[in-house]
């Protein structure tokens, strides 16, 4: 393992501040006591530099010695496998952790982002695609997490990045109550960000922002 | 390395036909010459079997001996560790490959698969939102694929399961000719599907689907 540097935005607006991708990587390294440093990228002018290390031009990246990672669940995903505490040690805990790494961003967040797109867009009630995604995410998607999380505690047996990437895509459709009548899931969202290693995460995303207003 | 068994739909309607998941393990699979059985699980009835092997009610899943993977992703990752055809040898080259296997699924499709949505509605010209998810995958995505794209003959130095997860989600942005002015794009996608793999990776879905028929 060389220097991990994780790179943000320098700034970005109110709305998304204790939602930027960022978080899921501070979380998994304050779990795993991890040293790292934060960089900071331009939000207002992306330069090739940025593009070099994120092809869509987002953050987070992370630079581990010589290797420059984009994509919060190939982080995650590398975090896993420096730290005990971020993966079970066991085979199948090991594959169970990757399956709901990809199952977090692909199935979840895949529903759950243009489902965001358009409640920030305030036109779900009238716009014919809006029930649409609204059964997508509702009765494709959490419906069937609530039965998953309904029988435990952690997905892969016990707490790991799955976890961490899971429980941030939740939270963000709880951002527009989405998770109101899906109990479990929104216990689960609870018993992840009640850990310490959120709280510092959170708090450490909001003061890095607040810092260049 | 225990059998491998690829589970897939017994039947599906036509318009999916070519464009199921399964396409893609079967892909990989072929490319590395790995021994592999497909069985069935119905499409009309899913039963609480189906639901524990993919907790969403799709397909794929595979089975390696005791363990049980889903998420086309995670598939990937699996049979990429198991054949160096799959994945390149070095430490750089695997981190880009998993790096890749995200972005293809969590910034390509998560873009690529709602705009398909709105295209299979018929209802892009008129809905707000529609000129949104145009831009989303156009300006958000493609823009920055086709740079991506323009400079390389592969993501991960050489052909990888990332290639074929990219590919296979491009090759469905182009069935609405949404790659009609990304020609590196397309010309990425023609690349990869005159593998002979990919050949015999979709008619053996297709006559699959057309058995049951």
């Amino acid at each position: 393992m060389g220097e991990l540097v994780l790179t943000t935005f320098d700034w970005v607006p109110e709305p998304p501040r204790g939602f930027v991708r960022d978080l899921r990587i501070r979380w998994a390294l304050e779990e795993a006591g991890l040293s790292y440093r934060v960089e900071s990228t331009p939000f207002r002018e992306r330069a090739a530099g940025h593009f070099a290390h994120q092809p869509f031009g987002q953050v987070p990246w992370l630079t581990d010695g010589d290797l420059t990672i984009f994509e919060s669940g190939a982080i995650l995903l590398h975090l896993g496998e420096l730290s005990d505490v971020l993966m079970p040690a066991d085979r199948r805990g090991r594959s169970d952790t990757r399956e709901w790494l990809f199952a977090a961003l692909a199935s979840v967040e895949a529903a759950s982002q243009p489902w965001s797109f358009f409640m920030f867009s305030g036109d779900t009630g009238e716009n014919p695609m809006g029930k649409f995604f609204d059964d997508f995410l509702y009765e494709h998607r959490l419906k069937h997490m609530e039965t998953v999380l309904g029988g435990r505690e952690w997905l892969a047996g016990s707490f790991s990045v799955a976890d961490i990437l899971m429980a941030d895509v939740l939270r963000l459709v709880d951002r527009f109550d989405g998770l109101a009548n899906y109990p479990a899931c929104r216990a689960y969202v609870g018993r992840a960000t009640a850990r310490p290693a959120f709280a510092k995460a959170l708090a450490d995303q909001m003061a890095h922002f607040a810092a260049a207003d």
